[in-house]
Parts: C-alpha cells; sequence; structure tokens
C-alpha cells in the first residue's frame, strides 16, 4: 500500500502498478525543481475518494438498467473526472464537484438503446464515456441534474476486418493499445497516437476529433473514419461504408466532433495501413522557433509530407532534452511503406539548411521512432508526479495560418506569461509545432509555475482565460485536436459561426429532442 | 447563323463561337457511328427557346430587387436547364419544364441577403445558379411554384491573396478559367479541374463538394476549403480561416455538399500551390479492368499517391483511342513541386509488372498532361454533337471500397446493359477509375446508345434507374462527384442515415424557417 492507491482509482492514468510512491515522489522533487525551474512542494499527502450523496435515480431504474448500474463512489468519482490539470488538482485533493447519479455500463448496443430510451423517458442527462482521457470537461456532468455516465468500456473490439480494403471494424470502448494488439496478428495498424493512447477509446477519438502525434497526412481521426455507426434516441445512425463520397454533406463530419451530443458512436470502420518499412529521421537546430517556423512552411508547402516534424522553441528543447544550446529544436521524420525516402529527405535537408537551420543528426532509424513515442504516451505518468509536487502544469494549443503564426505565438505567449506572473507571481510558457499544413500550423503551449496548494483551480482558470482571450484575439482556434468540451465553450461560442450554431442546434433537437445527451457541451 | 445560334443561349456550353454548325454536324456522323457504335441519326433541327408564361413575381419585387431582376425568357429557359443529358435533350427540342419566374442577379453581397430576406417574406422558393453546369437537376426550379434562379454570376473576382500561407480568397461566382486567370500573376493554382471547368464556379464546387481531375489527394474541393462565407437566411455564416481545427463539428464540412439548401455561398478562401516543377507520365496495359484494379490498389496501397490514375477498361480505351488492342489502359502520372520522382515511379512500375501489366510508354513529360486536361474538359463541347445527332451519352459514377469492386462494376455494368437493351435496343456501357484511394476507388461509368427523338428522357430516365438500384444494391454512394440534386434524391434518400436525415432537416429549419431554400434538393 502506496498511500495514494485509494484515489488512483480516481485520478490515476495508469493501473496498480503505476501508483505513486511518495518515497519515490520526494526523491524525485529536486529534479523536478531543477528541471522545470519551478520549486516542488511537498508531496500532496494522499487523499481518499469522497463521500457521495446517494444515487436518486438507482431505484427508479427498470431491471434491465438496474443490471448494468453501478453507484459504487469511486466508479462515480472516476466518471466525474477527465484528465485535465483543473480535473486531476480537484481529484487529487479528494474535490468530486459533479459526481454522474449513476454509472451504466451496457455490454452490447442493445444496451445503449434502452439507456437512451430511458434516459429520454426518465430525463436524464447523459454524459457518454469512452476512456475518461477529456481534458475539456468533456465527462464530467458539471451542471446536470442526477447525470449518468455511459461506460462504453464493455463495447470493445475488433469485430471485422476487410484485409482488402484495409479498413477495420472496431467497437467504440476499444482503447488505443487494445486496438493495436488486435490488428497486429493482421500485419495491419491504425497509426494513431494521440498522448491519450493508452487511455481513449475508438468511439471518443471520432466523437472530439481526436489527432495522432504525426504532423501531416492521416493524423486526424478524421481521414481515418470510414464509417460511423451511433445510437440516438431517434434511432440508429449508420453511414455506409465508402471510400468517399459526395452525396450531400458528409453525416460522418457531422458525427465527427459532436462529442455525444448527437449520438454515442457504438461502432466505427477505420482505414488501416501496414507498419512502414522505412524510416529516417533528423534533428535540426534552429536560432529559433521563428526561423524554425519558416523552415518548416517550406518543407510543407514544397510538397514534404514528414512524418514527423515537431519544431520546440529554445525553452521546451532544453526542457525536454532535445537540445541544450538555447537554441529551438526541429526533430523531423520521414516514413515510407516501400517507396525510398532518398529524394525527399535530401530536399528537406537542402531547405532547412537554406532556412538557416543545422542538422545536428541524420539517417536511416529502426525503432527510434517508436522509442520517442512511448515516451510520449507516458507523459501523463510523470505529469501525476509534478501535479502531487504542487507544480502546475498543463497545455493549450490552437492553429493559425501562416501568415498569422508569428503573432499568435507572441501574443499568447506574452499574454500567458504576464497572467502567471500575476497569479503565480512566476511561470514559463513553451512552444512546439504539432502539427504542420502548407497553409498553416498547430502551435501547443505548455505552461510550468507554482501554485498555491488549494487554490489550483482559481489560479489556472484565470491563467487559462488570459491564453484563450489572445488565442482568439490573434485568429486562432480555441481547440484543434483537444475538442470543446465545457471548459472552452466562451471562446466556442464566440469562434463558430452564429448561424452555424442555429443549425448544429436545429440538428440537435430533430435526434434529440429531449436534450439528453451531453448537455452543456457544445449547446445548451 | 448557324441555326443554332437561338437555342444555344439556352443549352449550349461555349459561347457563340462554338455554335454547332449543321454541315459540321452532318460530316461528323460517319465518324459517330463508327467510333460509339450508335448509328448517328439526322441531325436535330435547331430549336428557338419557347416562350414561357410571364413572370408573377416581377410585379410585387421591391425596387431594390427589380434593379437585378431579368424575366427575359432565355434568361429564364437558361437558368432552367443544367447540363445532364435529361436537360440537354429537353431543352434542345425547345422543352423548357419548369422555368424560373425570374432570375435575380445581385451584384455584391448585401443583394444576396436582399433577396433572401425578400424570399422568405414572400415565400418564393430561391434556387441558387452558379456556372448552372449541375447533372443532378440541381438548378432547375422543377415542381416549385414561381421559384426565382439567384444567379451568382456577378460575384466574382479574387479578392485577397495570403501569399504566406498560400491561400485565396474568392468570390463564389467565379468560374473555373477565371480563378485560374487571376491566380496566375500570384505563381499559384487552384489545381482544381473538374470536367465542368470552364462552366463551373467556385461557390457551385463547395456547395455540391466537387472533385477535380487528379486520381488521389487534394482533388475533393472539400480539402481545399480553408473557410466559407454564406448568407443564410438567419444570418452570414462564416467561418474562421484555419488550417485545421477540432473545435465541434467542422461547420465548413456541413455547408460542404449543402447545394445550397443551408445558405448562398458568396466567397471561400481555397488553399492553392505553385504549379508543379515535376512531371511523369506513363501508360500501361492491363488485361482487363479487374487485373487493372488490383494494380492500382497496390500502388494506392503502398502509399504512392499518383496525381493521375486513371484506369479504363477495354470498351473505353478503345473509345478514346488510349488504347486499340482490346486491353484495359492504365495512365498514370506523378507530379512533383520539387522532390525527385524517380524513386516512386520506379515502384510504380515495378508494382504494376507485378500485377501484370505491361508498360506501353513511361517518362518526364512536360505539358503532354495539360494537353491531355485540356481535351477532358472539351468533352461537353463534342457530347452537344453527339446528342444532335441523337445519340444517347451520359455518364454516371459512384465509389466503393476495393472488396466490393469488382462485383460492383460486374453488376452494375450488367443491369445497365440489361437495361438498354430492353429500353434503346442496344446500347454499350464501359467504365474507368477516375479516383483512387487506400480502401477503394471512384468507378465511372459511361453509356452509349441510340435513342428514339422525343422520347429521350423516358428512356434515359429507365436506364437511369436500373442502374442506380444496382449501385445502390452493390453498396455504393449514388454519387461520388456530381451531387445529389433532385435527380438522385430516391436513392440518396435510402443511403444517407434516417437520423442523420432528421439532423440536416432540423438543421436546414433552423437556418431557413421559412424552407426557400432550393426546396426538392437534398430535403423536402
Amino acid at each position: 500500500m502506496t498511500g495514494y492507491t485509494e484515489g488512483y482509482r480516481v485520478w490515476g492514468w495508469g493501473g496498480a502498478a503505476d501508483v505513486p510512491v511518495p518515497a519515490e515522489l520526494l526523491a524525485l522533487a529536486p529534479f523536478v525543481s531543477e528541471t522545470t525551474g519551478v520549486p516542488a512542494q511537498e508531496p500532496l499527502p494522499p487523499v481518499a475518494p469522497p463521500a457521495l450523496p446517494p444515487s436518486r435515480r438507482l431505484a427508479t431504474l427498470p431491471p434491465s438498467l438496474r443490471e448494468m448500474a453501478s453507484d459504487d463512489p469511486v466508479d462515480r468519482a472516476r466518471h466525474a473526472v477527465g484528465r485535465s490539470y483543473r480535473d486531476l488538482v480537484r481529484a487529487m485533493a479528494g474535490r468530486i464537484d459533479s459526481p454522474p447519479d449513476l454509472v451504466l455500463r451496457p455490454v452490447d448496443e442493445q444496451g445503449v438503446v434502452d439507456v437512451l430510451s430511458w434516459a429520454a423517458e426518465a430525463g436524464a442527462p447523459v454524459v457518454p464515456f469512452g476512456g475518461g482521457s477529456s481534458v475539456v470537461g468533456g465527462v464530467e456532468p458539471r451542471g446536470l441534474d442526477a447525470a449518468v455516465s455511459l461506460d462504453l468500456g464493455a463495447l470493445t473490439g475488433l469485430v471485422e476486418v476487410d484485409a482488402v480494403s484495409r479498413a477495420v471494424r472496431l467497437r467504440a470502448g476499444t482503447l488505443g493499445p487494445a486496438a493495436e494488439a488486435a490488428l497486429k496478428p493482421h500485419g495491419l495498424t491504425l497509426r494513431f497516437y494521440p498522448q491519450s493512447f493508452e487511455r481513449s477509446s475508438v468511439g471518443g477519438w471520432v466523437a472530439t476529433r481526436a489527432a495522432g502525434h504525426f504532423s501531416t497526412r492521416l493524423t486526424h481521426v478524421d481521414d481515418l473514419v470510414e464509417s460511423v455507426r451511433a445510437v440516438t434516441p431517434s434511432g440508429v445512425w449508420e453511414s455506409r461504408r465508402l471510400p468517399g463520397s459526395g452525396a450531400g454533406p458528409s453525416p460522418d463530419r457531422m458525427l465527427l466532433g459532436s462529442e455525444g451530443t448527437l449520438g454515442v458512436i457504438t461502432e466505427t470502420w477505420l482505414r488501416a495501413q501496414p507498419r512502414p518499412a522505412q524510416r529516417w529521421s533528423a534533428t535540426l537546430a534552429a536560432p529559433d522557433l521563428a526561423t524554425g517556423g519558416r523552415a518548416v512552411r517550406g518543407l510543407v508547402q514544397a510538397g514534404l509530407l514528414p512524418a514527423t516534424c515537431r519544431l520546440v522553441d529554445a525553452g521546451e528543447a532544453a526542457l525536454t532534452g532535445t537540445l541544450t544550446t538555447g537554441e529551438a529544436a526541429l526533430v523531423l521524420g520521414f516514413e515510407s511503406l516501400a517507396a525510398p525516402l532518398d529524394g525527399e529527405t535530401a530536399l528537406a535537408l537542402e531547405l532547412c539548411a537554406d532556412a538557416g537551420l543545422q542538422v545536428l543528426e541524420s539517417g536511416p532509424r529502426g525503432s527510434a521512432g517508436e522509442a520517442w513515442r512511448s515516451t510520449f504516451v507516458r507523459a501523463p505518468y510523470l505529469r501525476e508526479s509534478l501535479l502531487l509536487l504542487g507544480v502546475l502544469v498543463e497545455t493549450f494549443e490552437t492553429a493559425i495560418t501562416w501568415d498569422r503564426f508569428d503573432a499568435l505565438v507572441a501574443d499568447v505567449t506574452a499574454a500567458t506569461t504576464d497572467a502567471l506572473r500575476r497569479v503565480c507571481g512566476e511561470g514559463t510558457v513553451t512552444c512546439r509545432l504539432t502539427h504542420v499544413y502548407p497553409d498553416g500550423c498547430a502551435p501547443y503551449f505548455t505552461v510550468l509555475a507554482p501554485v498555491r496548494r488549494g487554490s489550483e483551480v482559481a489560479q489556472w482558470d484565470e491563467v487559462k482565460a488570459a491564453a484563450s482571450e489572445a488565442l482568439a484575439a490573434a485568429g486562432g482556434t480555441i481547440t484543434h485536436h483537444h475538442a470543446v468540451g465545457r471548459d472552452h465553450r466562451p471562446w466556442y461560442d464566440r469562434q463558430r459561426p452564429d448561424p452555424f450554431a442555429l443549425a448544429l442546434a436545429g440538428a440537435k433537437a430533430a435526434v434529440d429532442p429531449r436534450g439528453v445527451l451531453n448537455p452543456g457541451v457544445l449547446l445548451g
């Protein structure tokens, strides 16, 4: 028993083996202080999940639903918590603001139908729950009256493989590692690795328009989706499996990003592919982020499609150990299923050199990329330790066209740094590019700061609001791949076209007339 | 005066210089008979546009709209006619079944706002009209009571160029050639060439989810759109310019394919690019379409992205003169902005050889592709001559995953051939692939048959219905890039998920509560 075990079931990223050990946290403290520049505090003492008010709905459930219902307080607490900074600091302190009244776990699609049918009748808000990795308040039943959390965790597995078309049919509750494990014997991969890979689900990816860690092409789940099947209060919404179609607005694109407000995704056909046969990577140094940005723009505008094109500013290069020279770093990677990479990689290096970047290392690589990916998907574990040591660590991201890139980074960095000084006394903001396009890129900001224990949520909310205002003013989107949820609503509402908001509300009212599906997310 | 001049203003593809000359048609007849295998008939005698009932709405228009209104019969007839076979044969015979009551030509966006505002008040159906090249009954006010045709032809031009992000802001009424001419001084191209290029508009492309002639990647206008601006009866719908965004369902993707039912597109930002620096092409022979299909699948599943990957069956290879050996033909082309093509082209040839294809010619090419494109976009002129000579020539297209490709082609060809025999006595059906994807392709069918003068519409409708039923039964989409319009409604209604139909109707009711926008298309 390490002390954190009880609470870890609510807020932890991993399993029993991953529970933080207080002595290890203590030992980690000096390293954290040195690396982040933020003084580590005493490790937060272990806190058990709080008692919750009894379920009001359990007794009213029909027998068929009672079998799949859980009112266990830890279960309910777990379903009130996503994985944002504000979720974690609250849960670590034993604070569960908006627990669901119940957790319902259907074992098949009919169960989902039954839940929605009962919910519409009972007027019960339903919050779909995949892996629970939302960082935007997507799964927290905030402000809802006795909501039920609809956990898709039992709807898992690979249902069908079309080896000819290289497409796979997966149940929505399947988590990333299980999906990959199921595909592996078929020689296929989804090649889709969001940072939440271990804890996010296929259905969640589709519902939130998730993006994987590759920098260009086939990195948005939008482009992997061949068809979607969802249960709505008005019946099953299933699109035809098609490689492309021009028949009206895409039904799939309406569900993509609907965040559980239009229907509960139960299955999807995704495009898969074999593993790459060839890989090449390079690390380059850039004088600064702006110069690196111009180089990266040059690459993608020359028609190159690097699998990895991760530009990090000097601060983040130092923080991650990518480069400790005070320069920005560009990690560039190309992959191919079959064609040789020489032409592209030579051009890429030439364009980077022309743009003033310096090649530190380059060449074919074997599994180096997978090692990096492994570190990438392990980041959530490290973050838990930082939080327990009283370090504010959170990220936010956006996308912007190239013409406004430099100004956006400058404005957002300034506004966020200023807010950190005001709110936390100090703090750092670093920036990297996670995704690049011919017409723009996705800047991703990391914030590190000391916080006052007990005031973490208020402090972060103030910083986040300042950052979001700056993002909006600079013309960026409030989210490139973290979704809207409840946390991004104020900025999302201003960002989206007004008639589109009407259209979306009209669409929702038509399929969910009682408004039971994830109220407060996107709409309502 | 050639005789066809008067009618040509209604149904002709080109300008005054392109009016068919009867003597030339007569001279063309033996060639047509020989090439198509369909005996040419006497050229259809020139027919003047018919008289139309007087406008009912003109007198009721407010003065501001009267300035932009035309009740000229030829103008009204022109706006009742798209460019499908059934449109052309009717118009060539002087038959205008559903003329709009008026044509309204706003000169700016405020004019569009004024039209919609008046229309909502007056309950007047509004049919947006870009270039008028719909082949699915998208612009014909069929079954509508005194509809007005809203012609965007005066809202043209390049408004803004963002050279840094390589994006351009174009007014919706801009036709293909004008858009390219405006971009050329900036060293940019949209690289978007649908067969209707000369007569279709930027706004029409977006409204109908048009596809260009390239076979892979950046060939759907969906992927070129950076933002859209549209006027709806509930205000202006304008999305933020973004290279990517994960904030809720995409507002742009809801307008893409909305075919004028949700709003009138007035402007769009499109992604542009420089002209390719390198081109390579090859012509290969395949024993048959199925073998060619396997080869093509091998290419795209190996990660290759050929700009051109046009596989035509033996019949079409002979018809187009691509190959006269009784084999299927594959025209393969690669393009690059900067990177060398050698690796990809060598792999492509190797994979094709492995699949049993024979290389007839291959190598770098200069403007050969542009010559081909020129022939491609000139096809509508040839088609007019065929129609005037009494030859039924029409196309229809679909998309299907690879696992069902062979069966779909066989079933659709059999059903269509059977219908032609029944309806026309004889006729041929050929097939090509216009677009290819890792998980499937877009088969495109061409029909040639003799028809009875005066019965063309009924004959074609019967054949088209048989073909569409076979497409639907084989799992294809009713359209890959020709849109739904009014002609595809029965199959579209069956194809789309029922709750999606509810959602779309709900969205429309919210932004267009009086239901004035293009009723009968997609909905209603």
